[in-house]
């Protein structure tokens, strides 16, 4: 019996509908560039995972400036700063002040909503929920995409480039060669708990913090509910953890002179996200071109993940217009080298970010104190200051 | 038989005659207050003995403003920037036009020696090779020291005050109770192999550099010597190393695009530095007050040490004035917590500068990679390198 298979062609076949994939696939249909894109999940799936929430000014302007939605501006919260709290004394970083941005709290599944419902208005190709994903022919000129689809299809997507935004565990990565891949990773020895809340905020910015008992971050989702995390160890269990036990958890490591208290309320969301560091080089192979957490992860500490996505997407659209424009493949040859540099400036910022806000589990006394010299150091520079919300607004310095 | 015992009184004993103890003595004479200094080495040996040799502005003025001597503007070098070079590649960070501030070169022997030679002039009291030393009465109002002077003589100084300036293997330290005293410590994974040569500057400002093999820093002395260094194992015998091997060495962790060539020349002197970090918490005990390495040592990178001896001293000085001209003591309540204040934000600043540019040992590729990124942000970003230049420079930022 012969195997029933649609053939479909087109000019980018974009594995993963992500924020990063359908972002790419909505710039490129605005410029006339053909796509199809492929997901396993359902949409409803994606847009009830909760993920980070904060993005940068550069990401904002994605959004609003190709045509997305201006949902972002109405329902997101610009933040003008960010707070840094040691053992209970809280220094205000002023993004505005320092380096003339802001960014936004606007959560990645909102993101993700926006974004599949303007190419849902704009006629674009998503097949959800297919299976069986693989992708074939990298380093011809007509690299290919096969799945099954949620009616059980076959189907074939022959296109002129392939993108891979298909997530940490996606396919396309493992299709570099391990001969001319190189996979740069480290883990840390800790992780986030992370709780959703209702409840109203318990600061107008979101809090880093932290105490002998470890980080804490105090973060904000809406008027009613409030996302919050605080370092464990990485084989914690939730169900060990009830309401108070979080809460009071949670208090200890804000708690200090000024007297910040955090509003309590009921906990309907408990995850134990996991803190990884990954690079992979190049992020090109052939006729594929990886973008997001298909070619890198970052800790969540910086909240660099999302803005990374978004920001190789930014150096990946043109470079892919241009070539299907006038044949030129420069920025498509520079792709890889050019996305790689914000890369790893945005893996030292979470590093960064991390090493100085966490308790490694054998920290000596004088690391700590070193922590908290930097910590006064940093705070107590303008210059110092400045760095740090350069880094944490994306990189746009407009002083 | 009667023990001969010469008995003198004073307002401040001091022990320790390095910078840090005689700089503090020349500033207290010049207040008309009382000291007496004792010290274990000759004032050749100590004169002999290479340290380090960049000097921030706060400590110029120390010895400019207060009358030690003007040597220092007129045989020292002014820098007004520095170069940190990663993998051959080059970039200057420029104090002067970041933060409106210079470093001095000058070696720390000839400020030793400068010092010294404005205590003989104005008729210090220094006793060198004394043996012996010890300190009792720490936690009176006469805290004495006993020790045997160059003649043989049993000298016994009683005071008001001691001043512990006696370096990080003095006696002083120790007389602070287990119970009371906090010793923050690190070790580092390497050592700096240090060398001295008769050959031409290399470059007109310091060079940090970092390869794959490693640190080197390509520092200068005079016209005619200069001082280099390469991190090393700390296990490092230098009879191992003849000049050659020393020079490839070297050589081969600034190779470059550019072309950099060290002008090589020969090595009188070949020392492996330890990299330690260390702070005694508090840095007074009754009416003894620690000063400089007698409470706490920086690794060299940052060039912190001396300078930092120096700030403890501009810091104590004035409160050991304000104490014998008013009997008011809250200047001495005071300086053990403003002087570590800036003791820790120095060990940040050396760990830091240490850490990115150094390989550890056990490093991985995405640490080596992480760094090269934090290279790239730091030295790509005008507040990054500004709040490099004001730690460097010593925290006093004019722009």
């Amino acid at each position: 019996m012969l195997e029933e298979r649609t053939v479909v062609e087109t000019d980018v076949a974009v594995v993963g509908a992500g924020p990063a994939g359908l972002m790419l696939s909505h710039l490129l249909s605005r410029a006339g560039i053909d796509t199809v894109v492929v997901e396993t999940r359902s949409r409803e799936e994606i847009a009830r995972t909760h993920r980070a929430g904060i993005l940068e000014a550069g990401t904002v302007a994605m959004l609003t400036d190709s045509g997305v939605d201006g949902r972002v501006l109405s329902h997101g919260h610009e933040h003008e700063g960010t707070v840094l709290r040691f053992d209970g004394e809280s220094r205000r970083i002023d993004f505005q002040e320092l380096v003339g941005e802001s960014v936004w709290l606007y959560p990645q599944n909102e993101v993700f909503t926006d974004l599949a419902a303007a190419r849902e208005r704009d006629g674009g190709v998503v097949h959800w929920e297919v299976s069986d994903t693989r992708v074939s022919e990298l380093t011809t000129e007509h690299p290919t995409v096969h799945c099954t689809t949620a009616d059980g299809e076959s189907l074939e997507i022959r296109a002129r480039l392939l993108v891979g935004a298909d997530g940490s565990r996606g396919v396309c990565r493992k299709q570099i060669p391990a001969e001319v891949r190189t996979d740069n990773f480290t883990e840390y020895p800790f992780a986030w708990f992370g709780i959703l809340c209702e409840a109203p905020p318990s600061a107008p910015e979101l809090i880093y913090a932290t105490s002998p008992r470890g980080f804490a971050l105090i973060s904000q989702r809406s008027d009613t509910v409030q996302r919050m995390y605080f370092q464990c160890d990485p084989d914690t269990d939730v169900a060990q953890w009830d309401d108070e036990r979080i809460w009071d958890e949670l208090q200890a490591r804000v708690d200090g002179p000024d007297g910040l208290t955090l509003n309590r309320g009921q906990i309907f969301d408990k995850t134990v996200l996991p803190f990884r560091s990954y690079v992979c080089e190049p992020l090109r192979h052939g006729s594929m071109f990886l973008v997001g957490d298909a070619g890198h992860t970052v800790p969540p500490t910086g909240a660099k993940g999302l803005n990374l996505a978004f920001s190789d997407v930014r150096v990946l659209a043109p470079a892919v217009v241009d070539f299907f424009e006038t044949g030129d493949d420069a920025g498509l040859a520079a792709y890889s080298a050019v996305a790689l540099e914000r890369i790893w400036k945005a893996q030292n910022f979470s590093y960064w970010v991390t090493s100085l806000m966490h308790t490694a589990p054998d920290e000596t006394p004088f690391a700590a104190k070193r922590r908290r010299g930097e910590f006064e150091a940093l705070t107590g520079s303008r210059h110092g200051s400045a760095y740090f919300a350069e880094s944490y607004t994306g990189w746009r310095d407009r002083t």
